[in-house]
């Protein structure tokens, strides 16, 4: 079935890790918004996912009210492929917030890998990584998607790329020093391996950090034409290769 | 100069529309923010726009500290053209924050028009116009763009579309009754004119609704494959037309 009118059949999917199939349990948030706000009881059905691609759908068949869990017997409906591989490279802005829109966003968009970098002009070095992921199990069932993104800890931006070695991707940068490529002349022609999207913090990459990231084969862009906030360039980025 | 050298030498943009050429009076905020947070003083040299498409440059000559004006002597540096002129046409959110992230991202990529609008399906029948205004000039001014969107007040989306009479541009529609381009298939070809990108309220808009657009010469188009947020649908497809 195609995912638009796959959409229109469900109204509500919820999330959990917690499967010993048949048997799927939701826990707390997601147990209390099921049971709670939209007043599910035994013998409603619901529609799950595990944030792998799977799809389950099944029977609420018990209610432990005091525990906030919710049993639910169930059959495996379908098994996703993600059709393709982003990954959002970025320095957190010092402003949280903003990052906290960019993930929503990013995940709402199918990003499907987040790793987070302490560049030389970072004013952020630490995240929030369990909010951030609440923020993305929202987005993911909002939007009714079956894949949740990996969130990697934050790590120093060079060392990720050495460790890294041979990246596909691209790394937006304002400076004139190095030549660069306009972002809407670009398509992923590998889809297989992640293909990175590189944003620096808000006092841009060092003229060091985009060479070193050259070597490892990431293509330096210029994203537009205004000066963009970093949760902007990241996120005029994600849609263009999302389009 | 190209845009990009041009915003390496600017730091910081202010606005006003208080303008006796060759003098230029900052007020209010604009004043405060200038004489306190960034403690300028008679014999500084400021940036200064009109929101029009003027870039002024001149010397801080007086300060009166109790009214919070500045007044600045002034040289016109620049008159500004719009590359193109992208407009936005929503049917704003329940939730207002969404609509104040959405209108900040929409400046800073350069939309020129908003036009808020009430729809069959509209939660939201107001708008705080002056709150979205005061986020624009800031977006603008971060950006450091010369160009202030026109915001029109809401309106009838069905009497907007009879008004307009023709128009050229796109309406995002999650349903499959009406034939659909994906939005990487389009370009504006007249860049003159406005180029509409309307975006409905939570619930989509209707069938009828589509269908009174089709006829002022809006194209139906589905924005990616997920189920997006109408303020992502917004912003993906403003990205899209940006770069």
């Amino acid at each position: 079935m195609p995912l638009t009118q796959f959409y229109l059949t469900i109204m509500e999917l919820f999330y959990t890790t917690d499967i010993d199939f048949p048997y799927l349990y939701l826990q707390h948030e997601e147990a209390i918004h099921c049971i709670k706000s939209l007043r599910k009881n035994i013998g409603d059905y619901i529609h799950i996912t595990d944030g792998l691609g799977n799809h389950y759908y099944g029977i609420i068949t018990q209610i432990e009210r005091k525990k906030d869990i919710v049993t639910v017997h169930a059959q495996k409906q379908q098994n996703f492929n993600k059709s393709q591989n982003l990954g959002l490279c970025i320095a957190p802005t010092k402003n949280i917030d903003r990052m906290e829109w960019l993930i929503e966003k990013a995940v709402e968009l199918g990003v499907s890998q987040i790793q987070w970098i302490i560049t030389e002009r970072s004013q952020r070095k630490t995240i929030p990584l369990e909010r951030m992921q609440r923020i993305a199990i929202s987005a993911m069932k909002q939007s009714l998607q079956y894949f949740l993104p990996n969130f990697y800890p934050i790590i120093n931006f060079s060392s990720w790329l050495e460790q890294q070695k041979i990246l596909q991707g691209v790394i937006g940068y304002c400076g004139e020093d190095i030549d660069k490529k306009p972002l809407n002349t670009l398509q992923i022609t590998n889809k297989q391996n992640t293909y990175w999207i590189c944003i620096g913090p808000e006092g841009d990459f060092t003229q060091n950090e985009v060479k070193q990231s050259l070597n490892t084969g990431l293509i330096p862009v210029s994203i537009g034409t205004h000066r963009l906030r970093t949760e902007t360039a990241a996120l005029t980025a994600i849609s263009y290769f999302y389009l």
